[in-house]
């Protein structure tokens, strides 16, 4: 008699909790994953994986909990390097009275590539594996993710705006077109379109977006109703509501992600759900700013999909995926009136497979099944600001801060092991985050 | 010539920048603090303050500020062994199907003890130094916050029901008489009488509070207009909402401390102004048990002392004060309407000097002043998620994690040094925690 034969892996962790998002709200207790190159190869239990595989290497975390990654659905990476330099100010204020002029000044391949490493290395320690970007010079967005083994879909960006990155609609188009190809078939970044908004965008282009993202089979990642400011403008310019009018151009469909949508009837919410588009939420940033409430639990009893994003930091000033999941959490329930309203699991969907879906990318990422990319985060659950430990998914939605997550791991590969950053140099991107400040405190006194 | 003599002093703190409170958003860059004793002697440049005092110990921070220790002026401490025992639910069904079938079995002294004692290592790691109680067992509370040298207001509990602290009316008010007289003129901890809220208290026993609380010179802690339920209630029983009847009874005073207080007219906020009753703002409680939305602005604008509590960690799920104020200066601004609504400084304000003026202990605690206790915090601001430091106070309240709290001090007395507790025993706190966990299933599956 001969035992039978191990099967070979690259990777198995186990954990004392794996939460694997699909199927809903289930917390498996000393469960392992096995790796094998980028994908997951096994979920099963700990004592079981034991006797299967022979993994080169093991890591053991009994007091952890292993999730898959979160996907961050909506960030404005580079502004990063803004973090609170402007605060307590209305949407437009904020915008043409200080994040606008700066960037005028700022924006270029070193400002996006600098600020996007200072963001990696802050959505690493905090647990996010995928973003979802939306800023200029998508080329040196995606060299940026690239190097990092960052997972990322960039946005190419459309604005009715001479900009550093293009001068007229054409050659915005030109190089959304000249970048996507550039990058077609990249393991860990993709692209998307990303109309800056309906106020920003003219019909012509929204024409060129549509046929184009048809024809190249990518999202349309765009601000939609993130203020009543914004309705009302549209209204008298228009005649309609944004989101009719991205309608009347053929926009709404299962390719957009609309962010923020905290303007929003009943009609619109099953015109979204109808089409199957996609809601990103960012709660913090839709607060501090004053731009309104989006009605998450509607959107969700209508069958949308909803991510959650944290914005620029510019205007959270975090990115945080941890709170932010809590805020949405705990927001939904008062602005629907009902404490049931997004409970924990749903939080973590949201923050985890909603973002994938928005993205595009759940055939990839956003759950632990076999199969998907090893996208993974270990939890530490034993500091004692998450005891006692009644319910596993609550206390990390409701409890658990960033700086509990202890490794991260993207397409299988380590980025954070036991809090340290396993290929970048924290010391080397605050000092340059230091020079930044410098730089844009001569700006702000000139 | 001789140099003139080195006063001296117990304790000299250097750091990057300091945020006395008051002066209001005032950032000292490259200050310090001397301290003698449990006293604050005073706060001066860095460089005149080594020239001036000869000091036992010296401890430099280069790179963190030094804020008021944060007041947390609504908790039921004992409850953080309840933490994520029953979420997602509406506050009645919250309590009457979970959380008193719960306590009725767990409320005694051993419960109380212990769930302070996590809840204290809890406050002190995240940068709190003061707390505003409320539970059964006062003399517990007070024992067990004196024993870690932690600054408490506790609350000596009325309600309509028995319980094991005691059986009817007459043994509340001799209990909470006795556990007053016990604990008369103690430096650290001071009582307040806790009528439960408007729905579970007599007129009677309001009336007696009233008379009571006047001729013992302390405050009266009470859940206030927490939900439209509440009101609803009120004006079908009493013919009043809550805060007429407390009127009547002769309860609006510059006593009162009112938690919630989600459902306000004009006439009511004024009415606080006018008698200088102080408002507790939870915020995350009242999010996540869907009660309503409070008028922070509206309240400050009125010159109403606003406060932020975290309330229970079982309906939080935290005793975060960092979260905390982020949640109320980010939510204040969407109820608002207005993006400049209790800005950074007026945030950390309510944070640390509200509570202490709500809780009748700005005298002593709130602020970085000559005189008062040395109830100090540092925290480190050197992470890359709080880079660039474009402005301090931003940072604190919208970007630091409690986690970076490095340094605590109560009454001059250290309680965490870099991250570790002094005086308390975090493993066998979260081991306790765990005892607690297997207890209370027992509890729910039986």
């Amino acid at each position: 008699m001969t035992e039978p034969a191990l099967e070979p892996c690259d990777l198995l962790i186990e954990a004392g909790w794996v939460v694997p998002v699909e199927p809903h709200g289930v917390v498996l207790e000393d469960y392992a994953v096995a790796v094998r190159g980028d994908a997951i190869l096994a979920l099963l239990p700990r004592a079981e994986a034991r006797a299967r595989f022979a993994a080169a290497q093991v890591v053991s975390r009994p007091q952890s909990a292993l999730l898959p990654g979160l996907v961050n659905a909506h960030v404005h990476n580079p502004m990063t390097l803004l973090r609170g330099v402007a605060d307590d100010l209305p949407l437009m204020q904020w915008l043409q009275g200080h994040i606008w002029p700066l960037e005028a000044q700022l924006i270029a391949p070193d400002f996006v590539a600098d600020g996007i490493a200072l963001a990696i290395a802050e959505m690493l320690r905090g647990g996010t594996t995928c973003c979802n970007e939306n800023y200029f010079f998508p080329d040196v967005q995606a060299a940026t993710y690239r190097r990092y083994g960052f997972r990322a879909r960039i946005g190419l960006p459309i604005i009715d705006f001479p900009s550093a990155w293009a001068r007229s609609d054409d050659e915005y188009f030109d190089r959304a077109t000249e970048v996507h190809d550039q990058w077609r078939g990249d393991a860990l970044v993709a692209m998307a379109f990303a109309p800056h908004a309906p106020y920003t965008v003219s019909d012509a282009s929204f024409e060129r977006i549509r046929m184009l993202s048809d024809q190249l089979d990518i999202p349309v990642h765009c601000h939609v109703h993130e203020t009543a400011h914004e309705i009302d403008e549209s209204l008298r310019q228009h005649g309609q509501r944004p989101l009719a009018r991205l309608e009347r151009l053929g926009l709404v469909n299962d390719r957009l992600i609309a962010v923020h949508m905290t303007q929003l009837t009943d009609a619109e919410i099953a015109l979204c759900a109808q089409r199957g588009a996609s809601v990103v939420h960012c709660p913090e940033s839709n607060l501090k700013l004053a731009s309104g409430f989006c009605r998450v639990a509607d959107l969700q009893r209508a069958g949308v999909v909803v991510a959650i994003g944290t914005d620029g930091a510019a205007s959270n000033n975090d990115l945080d995926m941890f709170g932010e999941t809590r805020t949405a959490a705990l927001l939904a329930k008062a602005v629907a009136g009902d404490a049931s309203a997004l409970d924990a699991a749903s939080a973590l969907r949201a923050a985890t497979l909603g973002g994938a879906r928005a993205l595009g990318l759940d055939h990839l990422v956003g759950s632990i099944e076999p199969g998907k990319q090893a996208d993974l985060v270990c939890v530490d659950l034993a500091p004692l600001e998450t005891q006692p430990l009644h319910h596993v998914i609550s206390q990390l939605v409701y409890a658990t801060a960033r700086q509990q997550v202890g490794d991260v791991w993207i397409a299988g590969r380590p980025k954070l092991r036991e809090r340290t950053l396993v290929d970048m140099d924290a010391a080397a991107l605050v000092a340059n985050a230091r020079q930044w400040r410098e730089r844009i405190a001569a700006i702000r006194i000139s």
